[in-house]
């Protein structure tokens, strides 16, 4: 059988179901608010975004390879070509875009100009030190983790704390080889 | 000017910013579990649901009366087949019905055959109790609030206690005589 190309962002995003982008930023905005009651240490909030996001990440990448007919990249490079400009897509409905790759080919920003999780969020004075989009670090993290790569995801710039974009790098620690409950001759 | 017809909550949602569905589906999953945790009691996270979800109706309504182009509604009935017809499907992207109204119409239900937020959910014996979708009563009571209907939003069904339908009963309490800051004519 002939492999299945790999489908645009664009278009696995228009035949997935959706929801209301604002219910989301809403429902996404009552967590934080949540977490920032419950654990009131700014840090502990962050751990726990980033959690929640890697909780997501390790499911949401089944949906991602069954609906993108992306399979395996050939290298970290690829891989980061396709969170940004299909993995976005599909599920915030936004691209983003991949640059300063260090020498080694190892280490990336994703940079996303468009980020519906903060529409209409301001951060109080109180809030100083908060990664309000945590859970987008953790996600990606969570997910390449169940492609075998092992990754340190931080920001770098943050619209919320005054930069001029939202600049998340991606660092891999270590990818371990692939084993596959089947092989792909039987 | 002549009055703008309300749009059909298709069209709605066809033009409003949307994401997946899924990410929505595991982000709200997240959120449970992250209370279920916290709170301990099954019953405390059915109260904190609620109240997420009142606080995001008070404000998910703007959005809806500037996207829908609905005006005042005559009466509770109306307000009910809005909400149904349009509302949950401007936001979840699904339709629900209205049903078992009582004599004096200010009692009914709305019925919910699909419901995203529950897509890959089970809930395990030890959250016999957890109204899962409780976050939805508090956006329908927080909603309605902000155009004067105070009302008591409760669960009959629940298709995650083995019912075979979604089903909400809402009640009016109290219909407020609306006062605007600004009038019609000014």
């Amino acid at each position: 059988m002939a492999p299945v190309a790999p489908r645009s962002g664009d278009a696995i995003f228009a035949s997935v179901e959706h929801v209301n982008a604002e219910l989301f930023t809403l429902t996404y905005g009552a967590i934080v608010r949540q977490l920032l009651t419950d654990l009131e240490e700014v840090e502990e909030v962050n751990k726990q975004l980033d959690q929640m996001g890697y909780n997501i990440g390790v499911r949401l990448i089944d949906e991602f390879l069954a609906k993108s007919s992306v399979s395996r990249c050939v290298d970290f490079k690829e891989t980061a070509d396709v969170i940004a400009k299909v993995g976005f897509k599909m599920f915030l409905g936004v691209s983003a875009s991949v640059s300063n790759w260090d020498a080694d080919g190892t280490c990336c920003s994703i940079v996303l100009e468009d980020n519906p999780l903060v529409d209409f969020v301001e951060l109080p004075d109180t809030c100083q030190g908060l990664y309000y989009c945590n859970i987008l670090s953790g996600v990606i993290r969570g997910a390449l983790e169940m492609v075998s790569m092992k990754t340190e995801v931080t920001w770098v710039r943050d619209m919320l704390r005054g930069d001029d974009a939202f600049e998340l790098q991606v660092k891999l620690l270590k990818q371990v080889p692939e084993e596959y409950p089947y092989k792909d001759d039987e």
